[in-house]
């Protein structure tokens, strides 16, 4: 790619992502502006160096709309109708249905292309960013038929220049595999982490880094993943459905195991042995973390926009 | 506590916990033999460090049996026979089974504590072992109205020469804390992980930490990890069918959330934000992992056993 097509950005929302993404392109040399229905948020991500608060004077090359995904199409339309940004893109964790909201509500489709940069934290609000909080991290791109091309280049460009790997994906396919490795685990994770309120402190006691780890992001912003859940809750559905059939195969298995009947006592103690050689052959199929995150960073910040 | 009582040890099954533990014996001056049915993990044991490969000429003063629970009591009670130590401790992550059997193979109970260190790892075998896998960890003894007091002190000790908490609790309670911090959470683990293999390629590539977070635990060992909860079902299957009911709970509100009815949908939001928060409440409970990992070690390697 010859010339860098972002010289000025918008950051529309300036909580753990939109504050991330703004010192990551403030970083780069990119006019950063940011705006949050909070001004103090705003004012806060400045502080820390992510940009400039408040509205830029014209409109600058790539608005990015990092708020929940309830509100990304009614937020895009804002920001269109008030001319922010030649593009625009969000940070949304689905996609179809604001894609779909976004046609509704009549926004222009072809300077809007879909994104979700695949990282977080457990921590959220503008004190929790960090430049390089999507470095070596897959960023999901979702173009649609009205995209233009370049509202698409400068999408792409905004994922280098944040040190992300771009993939490319439909809405819907985007949204099946988000519900497959995060929302469902998400879930998941609350669900076990809710059971310790059951259990006594000296209980808890005993509690090791396989349990922490496990639980981690349960620890996340509720209000913000009741939104994602709910956006997404038909694909989440279909995968806790198939889940529940395979806990209820261990429960009653659990409760064979200690059977009188020797042949029911194999056989739960095999269904038990089936279920953890399944999950030790699904982990397998998880890509380890990409070995380059900081050494992709390093190689990125000579160039100005490599593709 | 004044003298050291312990001189000499012997470790039967030289997996990652047994060789773990005599890895850091060793490293304290403890003179150790290992054992294993499969000579050839012994001999891998004593190569990288741990102590010496076979039977000691005369009784040790501790033997610490750490194989498979389902296993526990008849290694025991083979090593008592062949006066193999003084006394005898374990390493079982279950408790209230192999003291029964014991008491059912005629084991002499004086001379046994039950013990359970709160470490481990994903991978396996003696190669995996690290001498300072117990270092600022709790390590649970489970003494018994049998114990003698000696014994109860010997175990203490290989407690602490270890660099772990001790924490006393009794059998049942033991197991109770583990189905809840341990067991479930790994059978969960397994069951989320299984369900990558429904997906696809295209849809792993966007997996990210959280994902490898939640199932790290899913890569262990399936036929220890049978033997595990074949020998704790009872306790786990009380926790699963609790989230089995939460689960069922979610999973309907997901299907109601994009519902005509507006409060039918606000019902089911509401129950998503309320697992959620549940969710993150349980996981504050969770004790952090102890910041004196490192330093805890440090302060013990001068002493010969601290109390």
């Amino acid at each position: 790619m010859a010339q860098q097509l972002m010289r000025t950005a918008a950051v529309v929302g300036t909580g753990l992502i939109g504050t991330s993404i703004a010192l990551a392109l403030t970083g780069r040399g990119v006019d950063t502006y940011l705006l949050d229905r909070d001004p103090q948020a705003a004012a806060t991500a400045a502080a820390i160096g992510a940009g400039t608060a408040g509205r830029p004077a014209a409109p600058v090359d790539l608005a990015v709309i990092a708020v929940p995904p309830r509100h990304t199409a009614a937020v895009l339309r804002e920001a269109q109708l008030s001319s922010l940004a030649r593009y625009f893109t969000d940070a949304a964790s689905v996609k179809a249905g604001p894609q779909q909201e976004a046609a509704e509500r009549s926004c222009d489709l072809t300077r809007y292309v879909g994104g979700h940069p695949m990282a977080g934290s457990e921590r959220s609000g503008p004190l929790a960013a960090r430049a390089d909080l999507f470095h070596g991290r897959p960023w999901v791109l979702t173009p649609s038929a009205h995209s233009r091309e370049e509202a698409v280049r400068t999408a792409l460009e905004l994922v280098h220049l944040c040190g992300a790997r771009p993939l490319t994906m439909a809405h819907t396919e985007h949204d099946r595999a988000v519900a497959l490795t995060s929302h469902a685990p998400h879930l998941v994770s609350s669900l076990l982490a809710a059971r310790m309120l059951a259990g006594d402190e000296s209980q808890l006691r005993v509690a090791g880094q396989g349990l922490r780890d496990a639980t981690r992001i349960a620890g996340g912003d509720s209000a913000l993943w009741t939104d994602i859940l709910g956006s997404n809750a038909a694909a989440v559905a279909d995968i806790l459905s198939e889940l529940a059939l395979d806990l209820n195969v261990v429960l009653e298995a659990l409760r064979d195991v200690g059977s009188a009947d020797p042949q029911a006592r194999r056989r739960a103690s095999a269904e038990i042995g089936a279920a953890l050689s399944r999950g030790a052959e699904g982990q397998a199929r998880i890509p380890a973390r990409a070995p380059t995150d900081r050494k992709a960073a390093g190689q990125l910040s000579g160039a100005s926009a490599p593709a």
